[in-house]
């Protein structure tokens, strides 16, 4: 188990040697440890390795500027000029609140940005403010359209953060995907098959070969075949791509420059970045606060009371497995994976950082 | 077959009947014509008998208003007061429309409302002005959220329209549930089982029938069981619930007071009608709709293109079905339904309204 000032202590000081200011470190790293103790493995330390790519290989620009190329009342377009999502992520979401104050609702579109962690941090962040917070990012094509051989869509997630008022928060974050790379990776370490439905083979044949995205394969969409929806997570995972990247002037669905390597860049594509969409809606700009978090202290509480399925305890909020975990880490400590104090290793090696304690 | 002319005058008639104005009526029609001529058969002309019973059992209100409750420059709270949704929700777009072009996007919740037809009406009435329309709506609760033994959750659609240039729009209008009642009843009707995994009985145990929503069952979330992500369909039928209901003051969950006899009304539960919300996206308050439209027209022929799974001709972009039927519609006439004509038979007599020719 590791304390978070030793996490973090880490994180700030890698980001700064990959280009970051010290208040970016500090927020960057903010962001990470969110992924970690909310439970999301997968989007936490592990993934540093990937943004220290982006460093070697230049695709992280050396003194990117955030720039708002174009706005309205309750909109704006970003340009984050190629610095870490971790980075430009969490300005863009603030500019979204900001615009929320005074227009009622604020949405900004970026381009030009990477992998962002944990998309409900961002929808979190509008919490504190009385207001929805809505997050979205495309990402590396892994994912099948309905009837697609090849992967053309990330697993593209949307998180959506409500306020409640004495009960929990409603805190959704989810791939609109069914499963995640991550999942699948460690599904394959453990030596176990994918569940039946959520991957096929690079022929587009069903398979449940847990390791098939590095052998040209793709995740299905949400629902899987059309008779039981799939094409609605298609249209899901779509809507995602194009709002987070076409509307922003990112690279989009099959033309992301992928950051893993069994993923090949085509020839000839410039390097647009990825995107993101985030906005926060002011409940006071349909009703008061307080009734509306009065109604949904009512719907969280109808919600829980409902009657569980045999076998199970109760029906959940969303963000109740987070908030679990959250409260482990406070009490415990924060456990990371073997592949993650690996990684952490390697770069305290190569950066000469001292090593995390745990 | 049936012309459109000839079924538009039907609907207008009756819709007068029930205490429609004149423009009102036709505007109503309009939204029923257009599930009738995009395929959307359980949302055309079907409904009317649910129309009609809700004025004959006093739900709609005998002079409705719509208000204006509260508002920003890009928010506005609408009270349908109790009129038919099919009148209530195109004003209401319509208001989303008008907010858009002054602050960038436009956003309207409303309450007291009825069930209002096709999702994707609403969100296709954005693009003519270069805009992203949304809309979306709670409903009778029919689904059951991960680990519910009762349905909590309508099958709350959501439909995203987005304007392309050239090529075809991108028009995603599905239910946030794997399937919905009007396809179960056909199942049941023609005698077939459901597909595996789409629906629960009374005690939330595994079943195929199809008639089963009638027997206290319930439609699962689209994904299915947690392995396969069925918790992501729960948060997003609930993020719609909560968006059309919980922010505008409408009933949601399972204290929507059904419109269906076999759902039975809670005692004590006061009827706010039903929700929805709307949202419109001006493309220039981002970037320039040319350069937008332009990368639409890239992204669908991209993937248009892309290789098709062995048996299916081409991966489909949203609409394309609905797109493809209307132009059916457009040449040969609309078909109806045996049971959408027995219920136009029996409200003609009932009405003394001449009864639709083919």
């Amino acid at each position: 188990m590791y304390q978070y000032s030793e996490l973090d202590r880490f994180n700030r000081s890698l980001f700064q040697h990959i280009g970051c200011s010290e208040e970016e470190a500090k927020i960057a790293s903010e962001v990470l440890l969110a992924s970690e103790t909310r439970g999301i493995k997968s989007h936490g330390l592990l993934r540093l390795k990937e943004y220290v790519n982006l460093w070697r290989t230049k695709r992280l620009a050396e003194n990117p500027q955030f720039s708002i190329v174009h706005q309205t009342p309750s909109t704006a377009l970003v340009d984050g000029g190629k610095a870490l999502g971790l980075v430009t992520a969490p300005k863009a979401m603030d500019l979204a609140i900001e615009k929320a104050k005074l227009a009622g609702t604020g949405w900004v579109a970026v381009r030009n940005s990477y992998h962002y962690g944990i998309a409900g941090y961002y929808a979190m962040k509008a919490l504190p403010h009385d207001m929805i917070g809505i997050s979205m990012t495309n990402a590396n094509p892994l994912v099948a359209p309905t009837y697609s051989q090849k992967p053309m869509l990330g697993t593209n997630p949307i998180a959506i953060a409500i306020p409640a008022g004495v009960e929990e928060d409603f805190i959704a974050d989810f791939a609109t995907a069914p499963v995640n790379r991550g999942k699948l990776e460690m599904m394959h370490t453990k030596g176990e098959e994918a569940p039946s439905g959520l991957v096929q083979d690079k022929g587009g044949h069903a398979t449940t070969q847990a390791n098939i995205l590095s052998h040209g394969g793709a995740i299905k969409t949400l629902g899987g075949p059309v008779e039981k929806g799939g094409h609605k997570g298609y249209c899901m995972a779509a809507a995602v791509d194009i709002m987070a990247a076409v509307l922003s002037g990112a690279n989009f669905g099959p033309t992301v420059v992928p950051t893993l390597g069994y993923l090949k860049m085509a020839e000839g594509m410039i390097d647009k970045g990825i995107g993101h969409f985030f906005g926060a809606i002011r409940i006071d700009a349909f009703q008061t606060a307080e009734e509306f978090k009065a109604q949904m202290d009512e719907w969280v509480r109808t919600f829980r009371a409902a009657p569980p399925v045999e076998g199970q305890e109760c029906v959940m909020i969303p963000g109740d497995p987070e908030r679990k975990y959250e409260q482990e880490c406070r009490e415990n400590g924060i456990p990371l994976t073997t592949s993650t104090v690996e990684v952490v290793a390697a770069l305290a090696e190569e950066f000469n950082i001292p090593m995390i304690k745990d």
